[in-house]
């Protein structure tokens, strides 16, 4: 994104969020921050839209996730300036996973992604809130979110920026050093990075995804001319096709029925 | 509905439910057992579909839950010969709880409804297969429902009948008459019924929901004419447009990208 560009998207997503907060009446956002560039440029933008009175944010570590995940949220609330506390999630992983004796790591990381959705949902509650959105345009056409958890909000800000231009954001929103340069994670076990366990790098994921998703471009001679590897176009293609079931509702089984309408105005 | 439209009804959902498994190519489905109709007519339509040995039931009671809760899940597991296990949730939500040290009623209900999501997605993970749902069409338009939690599935069997087509389903089905002569009640507390909740009776609502969804007639005068009460259609009418959030993906903010496909088909 040119200089420009990044100015007038920041203008059209605080505005967003200023319209859906004015839209339904209530009275802020509350947000989970995990010390990673995407939660903490999803705040940076909501304090800039309704103010940083009406900006929450929870950090929700588990006992594995790194120490940084915790000191870098801090750094970002001392920069915003805005409310938050701090939930351990072990207690309540734990206690399940000892009770029914088999986990995995990933199976732990999805239900850590899930419990942090229900306390942010708990708080938005008890505040009368809505709950910001963090999913980027590359990790939901990828589908690297757990469904339910992660991708689970009322409002999404950041849901048509590639990561790529999340860091181009998070340079002029002037968001903590710290979290721009470290390795994106989504930190559900220790040492994990995102670039590693899809095994292609963030800047060639979304070279690609402009061509796929924004210039339709799905031809493979094409692709390989501009660059791409076989390897990595298969496998991206392959993510989107596998998880387009975590960017649609839960599929109903069809009588014939109408979709029921967002808005009923009765007649005299 | 009619006998016969039952059956032509039940045909088309089973088939629904064996497609989905074929399609995705994963082992069986899962569900939660609440002692409810809802859940138990979408078992019973499982286990029709892809046999008793794919569907796997899990009880999570509360310790406020009903005593019948378990019981009647339990006769059902039994005349559905199905596999099963029980989990009580009562430990994950109360360490929670106690460590924020405030709730309300609805609160923890809304926690644990989220907390069974997350662990019948756990399940369905470790299993390999599909979270069976159990959301009705009356609940759907109404919103009377946890978002990410009971609405949370991987397909849905019930979302086009009304809680009225669910009893007259179940009674063709046979389900276990405890479970459907009981009072609908989501159990979220002890002595909760849907309709004393709503204020309106499920009849009654789902004669109105066919006039406002099936037929669009949104008219007062006409609707009156019919017998509903101003309060009722109110009542419904104003449910069914605050809680349009919950049929709808959280909304991201638009910066001109299009949608992204469900399926890439590369070319050479």
């Amino acid at each position: 994104m040119h200089d420009k560009n990044i100015k007038d998207v920041i203008k059209t997503l605080t505005r967003f969020l200023t319209g859906n907060l004015l839209k339904t009446g209530l009275d802020g956002y509350v947000i989970g921050l995990s010390g990673g560039i995407d939660s903490a440029v999803s705040a940076a933008l909501a304090v800039k839209a309704v103010g940083q009175e009406k900006v929450f944010g929870i950090m929700m570590p588990y006992k594995t996730s790194s120490e940084n995940s915790v000191t870098d949220a801090q750094e970002l609330i001392k920069q915003l300036g805005i409310e938050h506390t701090l939930i351990e999630i072990s207690p309540m992983i734990d206690i399940y996973f000892d009770k029914i004796d088999d986990s995995n790591k990933l199976r732990a990381g999805n239900k850590m992604a899930r419990e942090r959705m229900s306390i942010v949902f708990d708080f938005a509650h008890k505040m009368n809130r809505l709950v910001l959105g963090t999913g980027n345009r590359t990790e939901i056409a990828l589908g690297y979110t757990t469904l339910f958890g992660d991708s689970a909000c009322s409002v999404n800000p950041l849901g048509e920026l590639y990561k790529t231009d999340v860091r181009a954001v998070a340079k002029e929103l002037t968001i903590p050093e710290s979290i721009q340069v470290k390795a994106p994670s989504a930190d559900l076990w220790s040492g994990q990075t995102d670039e590693s366990e899809i095994g292609v790098t963030y800047a060639e994921i979304d070279k690609l995804l402009v061509e796929l998703l924004d210039n339709s471009n799905f031809s493979m001679a094409s692709l390989s001319a501009k660059g791409f590897t076989t390897t990595d176009i298969s496998r991206v293609v392959s993510l989107i096709n596998l998880n387009s079931f975590k960017r649609n509702l839960p599929p109903i089984a069809p009588l014939g029925k109408s979709e029921i309408p967002d808005k009923i105005q009765l007649q005299e």
